[in-house]
């Protein structure tokens, strides 16, 4: 029998092209359990992908007749039905799980009550779902989940990559660093690594817990091998990276749209790196019983120098742009100090794929191409989601889509996917 | 118009009692909100109070006529259902609302996967409703959540009174304690604190979060008033706290059930201190805006300590216990450091009640005059749910009872409650 991997979030921006990449790699079946909701959540926000993808049943079936590789398959699983993520993981007894199927904006569990509590009960029992099943079915399994680096906060002492030993009283211990996030998005992340690090405690889960930075391109080796392959693009207010909006924002707005004063540092990466360091991430798990956790970042930039590196970019193209400081909707330090300490990852030969202005420039080439399917929803670049007055309990011009409340059905989802 | 309190979880061990309390200390109204579950989840598990406990409308009834009271009022509610605690913070704008409303029990949590689910849910989903309906409608009220010891698990360090400064890489920061848990359960608390503290950032709500140690005592001053008062005790290895269950085991077994080594060392304070700390807390708000951290304890015993002085109270009954080790059903430190700075409570007036010993007098003359209905429960005592093979989906001997999987309706609880 094939071996397998499942990836939960398949259908996504970072799971779809991941999981062709590892369908490409190796022989073993990679199965993408998906419930579809990405594509409902941005619509429900009136947005929708720049690049104009393709439903599940047409991308399998073009991936299948360009790559000529049957190893690629869906299962239309709801990661909050215990049931069905048990079902799954109980059929393909897979040696590795990638678990990126959550809510995964943070504007998105700021709009309202709704989002919040939508957000961390989806991610929060989704991850419990998952490690429960692995427990009882593939104790032995790696699962690869995806954190954010935006679990640590912005602390005043470096971020490190596991336990810190801490002094206080006159003593000494060794503890999780301590994190905090700034919405409810973030905390059901931190959320997450606490479940998973009591169930790698009680049943000696084989855990690679990713705190990952920003995430910004449009292409990846596999995308590029048919227009039906490509990955979504969001560039809203809600869905979008700041270096993939600031992108489009050249083009449409030719201001780039700077929160406050700009000085916000994080770690990012292309999406070429992303999905290079998950697979060297599942080609060298950790031990067995161990948890690790890895600080996924390639480069620490503020979010002004970056507005600035687009604006250089936007010039090759013949795009002059202005920067133009807004409220900032969010809560967060505009002016830090950020260190990250990220080694495990170059130590098992993770090297940047593509250099940033390089990765720009794709994207630019995209959002020239697909200007007008920008243009219709160029509204939507305007950030609208204030966290201070998250505390409504419906923001009714962003309702959240009522069939999403509930974990969806098997045929449901095959109708969403196209398979029906 | 008068002023109201709301206690969530007014029908609980420590939540009757406390409703009590304040209706006799305050002329305002004291609202006691609950959607009757502990007596449905402690059924569940096969097991009863010892206290022979009257109905909800029993209670109040008792509690008019016994006092000439008419200040304690009951309303159904399930604190997982957003409109309904919505509907209910907007009716009474209330001043204070205390947050007893959780699913309280460690091992409970560690049945299996559908126990550790619905207790994050129902943990985290409460409190988030209450938070969002307060910063609504009650922005200025102080909320008084339990939260528990448990959060700060048995760190090798002193466990501080709020935020530490640590020191890394050459920096200091300013943090929030590390916390870390041993149970679903208790990482609820957790997240709660997370959500509490991100709310109060957000929206200014005015907070204590109360770091409980472990509670024991059956009577206070009220429940004393009239049987009908008796508030609930339970001595399962679910639901019973150690020196409860000690007493229990005396009086039916002759010998005390020590969890492995029984250097297991926590907090502890009596039922009537529980009520008094809060009382105070209440009566000493946090400033606008402040979010509090309070560690309410008395005193730090070890179990092992805790048995030998339910043995000496033993004696006096003509009780002669012996000590029997059994293997630890929890995951835990068995001998560890524990120190713990407690200064609030005792800055506001806290003062130790009764003595011990006393207590334990009390627990003891009750155990006895009900060990009829003590004795129909004796299996009940031995620990079941091993928290290393919690991973299952459904343990068959201890099902979830599917009624509370869902937020119950009003006509329900009122049923539950006696009222129909």
């Amino acid at each position: 029998m094939k071996g397998s991997i499942i990836v939960f979030g398949g259908d996504g921006y970072i799971g779809w092209p991941l999981a062709m990449h590892l369908a490409m790699k190796t022989d073993d079946y990679v199965v993408i359990a998906d419930n579809m909701s990405t594509r409902i959540l941005v619509k429900s926000v009136h947005s929708d992908s720049l690049t104009p993808i393709s439903t599940m049943a047409e991308r399998l079936k073009a991936f299948r007749e360009y790559t000529n590789r049957d190893n690629l398959v869906f299962e239309p699983v709801d990661v909050r039905d215990m049931k069905a993520v048990d079902d799954l993981i109980k059929k393909y007894q897979p040696t590795a799980i990638v678990h990126l199927a959550q809510q995964r904006s943070a504007p998105f569990s700021m709009i309202d009550q709704r989002h919040a509590v939508y957000t961390e009960l989806n991610n929060i029992i989704g991850n419990i779902n998952i490690i429960f099943a692995m427990a009882r079915h593939v104790p032995g399994a790696h699962l690869l989940k995806m954190g954010s680096m935006g679990e640590y906060g912005t602390p005043e002492i470096p971020i490190p990559e596991g336990d810190i030993e801490i002094e206080y009283g006159g003593r000494k211990a060794k503890v999780m660093f301590p994190r905090f996030g700034q919405s409810y998005y973030h905390l059901s992340k931190i959320f997450d690594t606490y479940n998973l690090k009591l169930a790698n405690g009680l049943y000696g889960i084989r855990a690679t817990d990713i705190m990952q930075g920003v995430v910004f391109g449009v292409r990846t080796h596999e995308t590029q091998i048919a227009e039906e392959l490509c990955t979504r693009f969001d560039f809203d207010s809600t869905w979008g990276t700041v270096i993939n909006k600031y992108v489009v924002q050249a083009v449409l707005l030719h201001e780039l749209l700077i929160y406050g004063k700009g000085r916000q540092t994080r770690g990012f990466l292309s999406l070429y790196d992303s999905i290079n360091a998950m697979t060297l991430l599942l080609e060298n798990p950790p031990k067995e019983g161990e948890y690790r956790t890895v600080n996924q970042l390639d480069m620490i930039y503020d979010t002004l120098t970056l507005a600035h590196m687009v604006a250089e970019v936007a010039e090759e193209y013949g795009i002059k742009v202005t920067m133009r400081q807004i409220e900032n909707p969010r809560v967060e330090k505009e002016e830090h100090y950020y260190e990250v300490e990220h080694t495990i990852l170059p130590s098992i030969g993770f090297r940047r794929e593509k250099e940033m202005k390089d990765v720009i420039r794709e994207i630019f080439e995209d959002v020239l191409r697909y200007r007008e399917r920008a243009e219709a929803m160029k509204h939507l670049i305007y950030p609208y989601a204030k966290w201070r007055s998250s505390y409504v309990m419906d923001n009714e011009a962003f309702s959240l889509p009522p069939e999403v409340e509930r974990p969806l059905g098997r045929e449901e989802i095959l109708r969403l996917a196209g398979f029906r």
